[in-house]
């Protein structure tokens, strides 16, 4: 596939030096691994590979939603691709599914769902706040799935017109909250999952789901290790993030 | 929805009870917690609660990937939902995706990615073992994406003719054996993955793909720890799966 | 060392088959790998091999504190090594330590501090209930330590007349409930444990300690995995102990 | 207990600002807290609290072994207190035990296990490096236990002149290439461990233990999770060392 202007590419050195950008004519990077001139890129192909002024080996990779995530505009802490996959997997989201998202944030998640959801699947996503919407627009705007999502700025607290959704997923400091008002439009067996940092966040919302006509309530924690696999000398990574959230499942049945 | 005769139900009583079946007339499910007639579930929605003979609690639950997946039919060790959901999101694989399966085993991942990339997205996969292929192709009729897959019994060793794949995964006891034929079959910047459930698979894999123009190379393991969430004693489970595989990711770069 | 009459030896055939016995003359230990005939070890050197009736090979081991815990009379969850240990190296806990604890239950984590302070250091133990006490008696005998110790079946909410502990550890469900008693027991700078298997008690203890002049708070989990060691398959284990239980540690300083 | 001239002492602010010092006439210490006088110190009680020359609260903690490790000169990577306490727990090591250490490094788990084994035990360890050597003694020194310790700067490839041992631990590069030499050194029924970063060191060790008449072979890696405990919003630590080292035990038997 061509690189064109207005492409994005993945300037790829290394796991640890990257740059997610947008390709334009007359454009160039300063980096401190030298100058890269976007404008020599136009017409190569992703997978290619430059040199920057000083002489550094640079790979253009055409970008996944997984670069457009990890390197997105951020306001609030993001969701981990750890966290987003164990969150499509349980739920069973799939292509065409229709989901509600109680919390858009920076649009990390939302962007991930909506790459799976698309073309006749549907994001209905819900935040109070106008900044995090913002930044969500564009992130989703950079990642070319906007049109499969629904933004508003609204506090879903004062009731929400989805009905029959089939996934639900709420990233709010107090989940518990909103709880009848995802029950409500839930389709019969739907799948809602909370985002719960804390151990405390994650106590509330287990006792309320079981109040709340949810069954088969499931807490977990998904962990990712790296390893430096090299020749005679394997071992587990010596750092590694710790702790970014626990999630929890239910699924909606009859009251 | 309406459960019909020829759906899908999965009949849960708890996380560690629950049955996937396929309802029809004058079918009865003959359990440790009593009979449970299926003739009467015809017609009822999902989500609703039935009782047993001996008087438990049954909710039917539409099934989703997941539960597919967790009660499909067996000849190998399933990728766990954990690993499914990080192949997808580290990947990029998304709807639409052309995908590039070596190893199909059981199915289970082949089911899961198939249901992401449909309708327009596609899953060549590949066994050479005839009885797993039977297996497989079960499976995939059973959650109802055969469709989007092309299985073949066949040795890719003796090369491939898929070009301009998306993504390839390779779910072999020696994956790095096929590395330059998943080269010449995916499409440049395209993202490979390996399932390796020990360190040497893991080792020897990451030497062969960073010799393979390859890069962007991470070894990873996702963990999952389930807690129990109770009122005023909440706490991680005392027993988890330690270990499943390990994780190796690249993408195809120009050599 | 020569096994005499009276004698324990661990008799080890592999990991998961291994037994924990008092030598004597015209005992026999009846196994599923044969009958094991204990008169005949006596003379044996430690390290021995004998074959049990059926043809086993059984290894005469000499056995040490680890084996003795591990193998202990409970009445009680006991203390797994990964969290003794770490208590011993958190606290400072070493030869000639004075030191406090409170909730013997079955007596693992006495047995093995009591083996690291003697002959000049010393255990205080305390629990209110009688059957635990009991067990923790004998298990100490079996252990030879309990010269080291001096248990008593006795409420320490009511007040602890020992003064300047080196080292305090608490087991009870409420830990929180007896920091000011333990305060006034240990020295000044001396260490504060208590074990705490679920996260509410682990906060309730936390907040109490800060309050109640001990700094360096700190919570800690530790986490044990083993590995299937083998040529050119190695890899994790399958399964693990998830959680047993939190640590938490401080250290008093004036008021 | 009273700080004197020559008493060493941990000032601790926080849990990452804290020093450990030699207390002496007209010596300051020149912090970004301000500077601390130490004069001053001189006749004050452990767990007593100062002040900077900025008003920090400075808090004079007695270190224990614990504090003498973390904060004890480094030429090599030292072994952490979370292995440090599960070898002793493992290996049964106790009061009067006889230990064979070969590669002393830094010293930290000479210290360790000095603390322990003292005043009837011993530690005999080798270290072919004389710088590391020197590191060790210096902190053997600080820590008191050096009467306890007989370090020798040789090659245990070339025989140890050691019989009886309870207790061997290995900390080289190729723990293996000792084993025969450890085998004579060891009491029958006695103890090995080996530290072993990588996985293929601990491969290789499994694989010549099983061979060199070791039983009860088994490996593991310890973890250690800290955790946030604070009211209303506990949780795991966002970053972890995620690892140090595996470890492999045996004991010997007859061959």
């Amino acid at each position: 596939m061509i690189i064109r202007e207005g492409s994005y590419v993945l300037l790829f050195h290394t796991p640890r030096k990257k740059w997610l950008v947008k390709v334009a004519v007359a454009k160039k990077m300063h980096t401190h691994l030298g100058v890269i001139d976007l404008s020599n890129v136009i017409g190569m192909e992703y997978g290619s590979v430059i040199q920057s002024t000083e002489g550094k080996t640079i790979y253009l990779i055409q970008p996944t939603n997984y670069d457009f995530i990890m390197k997105s505009e951020r306001k609030t802490q993001i969701i981990y691709p750890k966290d987003l996959g164990f969150i499509v997997a349980r739920t069973g989201l799939e292509n065409g599914s229709k989901v509600l998202e109680i919390g858009t944030g920076s649009g990390a998640l939302t962007t991930f769902m909506a790459s799976i959801v698309k073309p006749n699947g549907h994001i209905y996503t819900f935040d109070i706040n106008p900044d995090f919407m913002a930044v969500a627009k564009r992130n989703l705007q950079k990642a070319g799935v906007i049109e499969f999502v629904t933004p508003s700025q609204y506090d879903p607290h004062l009731g929400i017109g989805i009905k029959n959704a089939d996934v639900a997923i709420v990233d709010l400091g107090d989940p518990w909250t909103v709880i009848p008002q995802v029950y409500e439009s839930l389709k019969n067996s739907g799948s809602f999952v909370a985002i719960c940092p804390t151990f405390n966040q994650l106590e509330k919302t287990a006792i309320e789901l079981r109040k709340d006509s949810f069954v088969d309530v499931e807490s977990v924690e998904i962990i990712i290790r790296t390893l430096e696999a090299r020749e005679g000398m394997t071992r587990p990574s010596s750092r590694m993030i710790a702790h970014t959230t626990y999630l929890i499942f239910g699924r909606k049945v009859s009251n």
